[in-house]
């Protein structure tokens, strides 16, 4: 099977070039000026951007919380992945209460199975680690999943001491294996959260106002602390502050190997978002929104590498039946929010449109740092020879309408209800097949392949 | 009872002239360029520097700890820092486990009471805080207990976890209150320790080895990110390196009430004096001895008051049967060293002669300081019209010794053995009676009376 | 000829006590609890403060400028100065173009000699110095002019370039002295007010606007640099911005002798202030009015002695004939502003009253943080023994109204118009003289003494 | 004329994959897996890296300096260069005194026209910029010079004072020009300089004393905040030190467009190489030799981003009768030393190699960044269809030989005498011809073009 791509303008995260693409056996075999070569398929993508499909390496599908789960499955939810122009997610495996390592990661493997519509890997949130662990986790590295995710908050569900992150990434870090971590302390938080409730402060909004910045700096602050004396490196993930921000500045400043990611709702969205009254929780999810300043320090963040991924944390709840479980107790309220379709075309608006980051920039937000972070590239993460054909063919001048009616999670609400933003998702290659094709998805149930992923923190 | 102190060059954390200074019924009742009153008692201090009493607000008498006790009690303990030049120690007394925070306080007038030479309080040692004590530690406070140490080291002992921090942190700082932190993380340094042990790297420097400067900076960072978030002040004890000073220097910059005392093992040992023997163990206290290049910042942040204290954390334990107890494993030796004695003279010498603060600073960071941080003020910590006659004569020519056979203090070592500095504690006068004079103690057990302070950080 | 004040709250930078205060031959000889001692003259200060008379080491009387001279001789200069609690000036005299350093001394003399109500000294503003001059310099310095003031604004005018500023510094350093420095990138300022003129825009707003924070901080960062590399100590004089703020910050954070003065009007005023029209002139001085945020910067920087004296830059143009001459044109607009009479009154009340710094900080702020500054130390500054007798007794409960008709300051506006304050000078003593009594000047012409001072920078 | 590269390991600043490389009329016009092409010449690359050719935007060939010329002229230089795997330099051209913009441009044309051996571009140094110069510069971007250098040091010779440097920043940052920075304060420079030899300090290593890091640093910051204000980039040339480091990193942590390279010097070398004696004279160059902990700062700036790109400031001098003219006065040797010839072998081995940076970030400094950086890129700088066919066949496991027996620059030192690296330049490809090949030069005088530039900055 060959599939030619004509004359796009190809961009990865370093070079800007019009060329032919030749993909055979679902790779890239061949790029030149212009390819006289038979082909199964040509796809005309002249005046159009050729991109490395992007890669959301923070989703959450079918995880459970508060009692409910997130809305979406892996098929509908790596099926909005796919309409948005992401051809790979890692999502988030979890070691339950008195599990294994190695039982979290089945659990996941048997809801992904034979479901995705694109490739996917895992992280392990992992919520027990003791010194005798080690080979349990390399074995899992082995096995691709070398990415693990501990939390300081959540106390008494997620929550990690310092001593069982210290052990983790004291472990992960001599293998190159990486911890992700939510660092807020959520021990103060929770705190303030019993104060609030107290007082009768429970609408939505008070969710955003009992999680301070301070706590997230501090966790951030904290994380890489550890990581220091652990001699490993560190991945915050979800940053949503300038201060959590300025902590992995100074450390990088120092030549730390600290590493973060944003989100879009933390780039778009502000607290002011959340009204005073019930409508606001849908903007409820963790970090929670923050004042509006922080939104041009993290995309000056971006700019500058501060920052190095941009993910979703995608974890929808309906307003109905899910978010509703927390009306009169904001701390009841599921965590979470729609954004795997959402984010190329917000990002390609909001910085390259915007004039906030370059092309190759955008390129290397989406797809390419994570490949290289997480332990894929070259496979995923650019267009190159020999690499998987995850790509999208781009429409620069095409436009993209937000909005329950024209999205495809499972969800009845979007964030970005009612807005329109230039650039366009128009055709969306996996491994070389055509799985997104005139707002159709043309590829099916089960597409997807489960990656082993290797070495982390090649970037 | 009227006391004449002539023609001496008095010295306040501000002033510094020629005067006469009476005293009367305990109190500074009139300075003069010239007083020709009669007086009981005339003491000429021509040539002398007359300061303020030392206020040491850091000292362990009695302590228990790892199944011994520091060996001074507060007869012993309190008759050495008398002849040192301190007038006022503030001791920590103790909630012990199951105790209320009432007990703990009750448990060290026991030990006091009746005992000490010179004036004393007390801070509390505060290792369980609910939601619900607040209005215990208020009547403490009203009782003159005005400060609360909480730990952020020894899992399992006195470490009190984050959410207790922040409900005393917010409790003692709606009514003047001030928590004292013991800022290592405690947590993570006893992972350390474990995995030293099982290397077998068991000899006294292993202690410092085991408590990286990084575990004392993210300790302080964390708990002046607490006492944010709690609207608090905090006060952090014994910083003993440049790591741990910038984190208080960053919080300071940007107005933050963050306070720090350092102590004269942190300005005049390092890690080297631990060697690689046994002899080392007489060093192990916590935090531990640093890198050299450290006490050259701990000066400069006294110098430019992002330090603003100098006690001594005095807690002996003797070589023989107590340091003892950690032979062939660091962990177990008891934690402390001597001091109460030695820090006017040490301080004058390295302070002062050597250039590295003013006479002024000097005043100030042994004793003014201290009195107004603690709630003293101006009771105690100055020489001023209605203040306490705690005075020190002291002679800027004279010679300290220092040496198990030239101190009080009831251990059967010197830190600073052999060790002449220049500057001479002459005479020492409490409250208007002469306690020390011709190198004897002319006090009796029991002179001292408790101190009920007040609001602290009025700094 | 003794006087006695009876019962005053006596507040110095760091005492608070209530006292009687003798004073003999003008200087301070008794302070007691009650002095029963005849006096020629006896002040009954029950219930108000007794605190060292201000220190202003900032003034500008009778100094030509763009072709007027500031509306203040030294007689009504300094009398209002006393009017509003002030004893103590340091003007700054000028090295016209083409004299020695001597003969700007010498013509400052000329002007002042006889006619000031308080004690004075002088700065020299040095506007050339070559390697032959320190002879020149220690000349002056052992007669009494131990600060020297230097410009990076003003080329053409008062611009001393980066080598003059090095040899001054170097000189100054080497015995004591002090450089005052004026810190502005004033070379590409006068680009910028080059274009603006250009574009027309010329009221009296764009002297802020032309005028960039960016700028302030570079001279600052490049005044101490300069410093740093010459070994020498430099004093900032009135600071305006956070930007220039945060540099000195970082330098005193490493321990260099960095030093900073600010002035009321950056304290209160922003640039707002200036509004669009004519009316704006009265705020014309440099640097000048800023964004409000840094008033609060400047607090902090106060608060934390980031910021060490405040002075008043008191330079008072008339709206009439003189800040008229730059109607159409705001770089003729003469530079300055009245303010010598309200600092004390204002900064109490905005200080003090409002809680932003303590009662001993505004003493040290105001008075004795400038003494020790600049060498007149302990003679002035403080209230203690053997101490010139400059003392404001000032009523905390009384009210300062402001407004022309209520100063005695020679010029046709008040920067301050019909603000009340809290807090009230009462009476003011010069050496002991009562020079302010129940709103009349007691004193006159001539009373004050030029002071000889000696070392600067013992602070 | 159809060149294949077959089986090499293709490395770009992002990518690294296996492939066949097939160029046409000195451009990359396919890449693919396998090609089964017929080619005039095939060459062998299993086993090797295929990289962009080096690209050192930092020479000075023929650069007449104190009476004498830098011994390399445009061929003997160029074809150095080619020899240690550099395909592009960017010269500096120079205004001379009296000399118009175009005049100074046209000088280098006329000494590089038909000499070069790979293709080149010029900055101008620029020493005189009125306001009536806009146009002029605008020309000559318009033919390519699109960067322009200015001095902050050398008084009287190339320094262009704060108005000169702000006039031209803010002309070149309307049109996508870029200012490079000279950033040292000269002028204070110069008195330290006076003072050493007033001394007898004359002996080579007082050059490197002279110039302390704080004048860089203060160079640096002070370049960084005229460009703020004159809201143009800036791009900071052969930063040498972790001081001057610090400024670019606190700018960039700001999101300022502040830029910099350093040089292998600064990586390798520290001031002890200088000795005693005369043969120090070999690394007299400006920014000068500093300690060694200076060092690991610039190889953690360049790791984290903080320093873009790696030039050599290529500038040599004989030992004989060149740097001989500074015998007895340190401040007449000629400032400069070879190096073009070594970079790329240095900083693969010592990057790579030690492990200090990655295969893709050692393209990205030595090459793709200042394609970007200077208008080249995609012509120069990558390898992709459509580019330049600039490459070099480097062999990992080969060795460098360095001395001035095996090198070819027209110097009779080597700064790198003796030392032995590994990684060998193979062979060399300028648009297509191979110019090195078996450790000839196969190309020929008048090879290279002159490279028109395009905006700058785009990074």
């Amino acid at each position: 099977m060959k599939t030619l791509i004509k004359s796009g303008r190809v961009v990865t995260a370093v070079d800007d070039y019009v060329a032919d693409v030749l993909i055979e056996d679902g790779v890239v075999s061949v790029i030149g000026r212009t390819l006289d070569i038979e082909a199964d398929r040509i796809i005309d993508a002249a005046g159009k951007l050729v991109i490395p499909g992007g890669i959301d390496p923070h989703t959450h599908m079918e995880m459970p919380f508060g009692g409910t789960q997130s809305a979406d499955d892996f098929f509908t939810g790596t099926r909005a992945a796919a309409f948005g122009g992401t051809t790979t997610i890692i999502d988030f495996a979890i070691q339950g209460k008195g599990e294994t390592l190695t039982q979290g990661v089945d659990n996941w493997h048997a809801k992904a199975d034979g479901k995705t519509c694109i490739d996917y890997g895992f992280h392990l949130i992992t919520t027990k680690f003791e010194d005798g662990d080690d080979a349990e986790m390399y074995r899992l590295m082995g096995a691709g999943v070398t990415s693990f995710k501990l939390f300081m908050a959540y106390p008494g569900v997620f929550l990690a001491d310092d001593a069982t992150i210290f052990r983790a990434m004291s472990a992960a870090g001599q293998r190159g294996g990486l911890v992700c971590m939510h660092a807020e302390n959520g021990i103060v938080i929770d705190e303030i959260i019993k104060r609030f409730l107290k007082d009768g402060r429970t609408a939505p909004k008070y969710h955003a106002l009992s999680r301070p910045t301070i706590a997230e700096a501090e966790g951030v602050h904290r994380a890489i602390a550890i990581a220091e004396m652990a001699e490993s490196p560190v991945y915050i993930v979800h940053l949503s502050s300038a201060d959590a921000l300025n902590k992995v500045r100074e450390a990088r400043d120092r030549g730390i190997a600290a590493f973060a990611e944003t989100c879009p709702q933390y780039l778009f969205h502000s607290i002011e978002d959340h009204g005073d009254d019930w409508e606001g929780a849908k903007y409820v999810f963790t970090p929670p929104l923050r004042e509006k300043h922080n939104c041009g320090e993290l995309w000056k963040g971006l700019k500058m590498d501060d920052l190095q991924v941009i993910s979703t944390d995608h974890c929808p709840f309906c307003m109905k039946e899910q978010k509703e479980l927390g009306r009169g107790d904001f701390s009841k309220i599921p965590n979470g929010a729609p954004g795997v379709e959402n984010r190329m075309a917000l990002i390609y608006n909001g910085g390259v449109v915007e004039n906030r980051i370059s092309l190759n920039r955008f390129v290397e937000l989406t797809s390419t740092a994570a490949a290289k972070m997480f332990g894929m590239f070259p496979k995923k993460g650019t267009i190159a020879v020999g690499s998987d054909a995850d790509i999208v063919i781009f429409d620069p001048d095409g436009e993209t309408r937000f909005g329950v009616e024209h999205e495809h999670m499972n969800v009845d609400y979007s964030s970005y209800e009612g807005w329109t933003v230039k650039g366009k998702v128009e055709t969306v290659l996996s491994r070389g097949r055509v799985i997104i094709e005139n707002g159709e998805h043309t590829g099916k149930q089960g597409d997807g392949q489960f990656l082993k992923r290797g070495e982390c923190g090649k970037i």
